[in-house]
């Protein structure tokens, strides 16, 4: 890495950490920004969830094969899982126990994997800014002060943006608002004061089912831009809801996952 | 084009009409999707509203120069300008007729500047999904059934993107939801209920100066992505409410014009 001179007196010396968006599943999503990001980077941080799709870690290898240099290092190391038994009575606590053994574990890779002056990335299924952990964990590691480094965020395509795309819509209706929010969120607050358009992720719980009787239009997409897409759109009574909830059963089981999201929409004439 | 005998029996010979989202400025955020759909398209339409910036031209001209086939053409139609004289007395209809005459004019490009298996492409900043006008007068073009075409989506890095990536944050906080909005209706409509993150687009008003004394966190960011990008992050409290409203003045005096957005945040402890 250069300074210019007349920019910086100092010359710094400090690990370079990218978090790149890389698309909501399809490799073309991916930026000119995220491929040069990827082409720079010396060592890839994959962190096993225990519960990775092998799908998802198969588009990612091809990705990194296709844009990576051919010298890239790939480091997985085990995400902490969440202690399910605490999370129910103490809640808060569990999260921040857990939040702190993600950080360590963060803080290790960037300190014993990433030289003095050289370039880590971590890949982030979608945009980085939307209902993901790296960008609140690498604040946690730099709040702790062990580990010295700069980040730089590659924005990505998220899958709220692929699922407008395929269905050829906007998100908002003309000078309108648009909610983003999950499942769970959605079933606890009931629908958002002053909103015409929600779009729900991680919703294990078709949560749109609730949402009968009201006119509702739903555009559902699953396995967005990947070859196993399903896209379903229309009003939400009549049938629909169940549709998808039988589609979305028999995806899950034929695939062994399922990651979803669907955007509800009022004020559509019938 | 060609089509796989087994997987459509009819060949249909049809237009293809790209809308394109570019990305926040920055070259960089095209996908390799957009520059795929860039390369094999044969005409692009600009819209000339009257009040292009010269700025913005010149990007989307670098990004044909380095992207289009040589053989590219492009069309430049006039934008109908809305009727300003009649849209605060009776909004609705001036808002209809303005729709009306807007579906014309694409009607007209489709129907005379694309030929029979053709394609034409509208370019559009950020993501076709937010807050663009171009999905929705496509869907009016349709709906006159008077130009027959088949239209693609290519997903881009909104500005909403581009300003978390900046200040390397999440629009969301934990399990939490987010609302995008414009700066006319969180003015009309105050702070939304149940939210602790609003987006505010569209804002020619400095709406975030009505919301000091809450302790809300601003991040605010201009010409993203550009060379010319301005960021400012911080407590809104304590006088940066008037700095940003100082350095947006002084800014869009410099350039002839402003293109700003931000995120307000409830719930950073002080």
């Amino acid at each position: 890495m250069t300074y210019a001179p007349g920019r910086c007196a100092r010359i710094r010396i400090v690990k370079q950490i990218f978090v790149i968006g890389i698309g909501a599943g399809d490799p073309d999503h991916l930026t000119l920004q995220a491929v040069r990001a990827i082409a720079r980077t010396e060592v890839f941080f994959l962190l096993d969830k225990g519960e990775e799709k092998a799908d998802l870690v198969r588009l990612r290898e091809d990705i990194l094969r296709e844009h990576a240099a051919p010298s890239h290092r790939v480091v997985v190391a085990r995400d902490p899982e969440r202690d399910l038994r605490t999370s129910t009575p103490g809640y808060a606590p569990a999260v921040d126990d857990w939040r702190q053994r993600r950080a360590e574990v963060y803080e290790r890779l960037i300190a014993d994997e990433v030289r003095g002056d050289g370039t880590g990335a971590f890949l982030v299924w979608g945009d980085p800014a939307l209902y993901d952990s790296t960008l609140g964990i690498l604040d946690e590691v730099r709040a702790r002060g062990r580990a010295a480094f700069e980040r730089t965020v590659v924005p990505g395509v998220s899958s709220v943006s692929a699922l407008a795309a395929r269905h050829r819509i906007g998100l908002n209706q003309v000078g309108r608002a648009v909610q983003i929010t999950t499942g769970r969120r959605l079933a606890d607050g009931g629908w958002p004061d002053g909103v015409d358009d929600v779009v729900v992720m991680l919703d294990a719980h078709r949560t749109f089912g609730r949402f009968t009787g009201r006119g509702l239009h739903i555009y559902w997409g699953a396995y967005l831009g990947t070859p196993d897409e399903i896209l379903l759109s229309g009003p939400l009574d009549d049938g629909l809801a169940e549709r998808i909830a039988v589609v979305r059963a028999e995806a899950r089981e034929r695939k062994g996952w399922i990651m979803d999201t669907y955007l509800l929409r009022r004020g559509i004439p019938a």
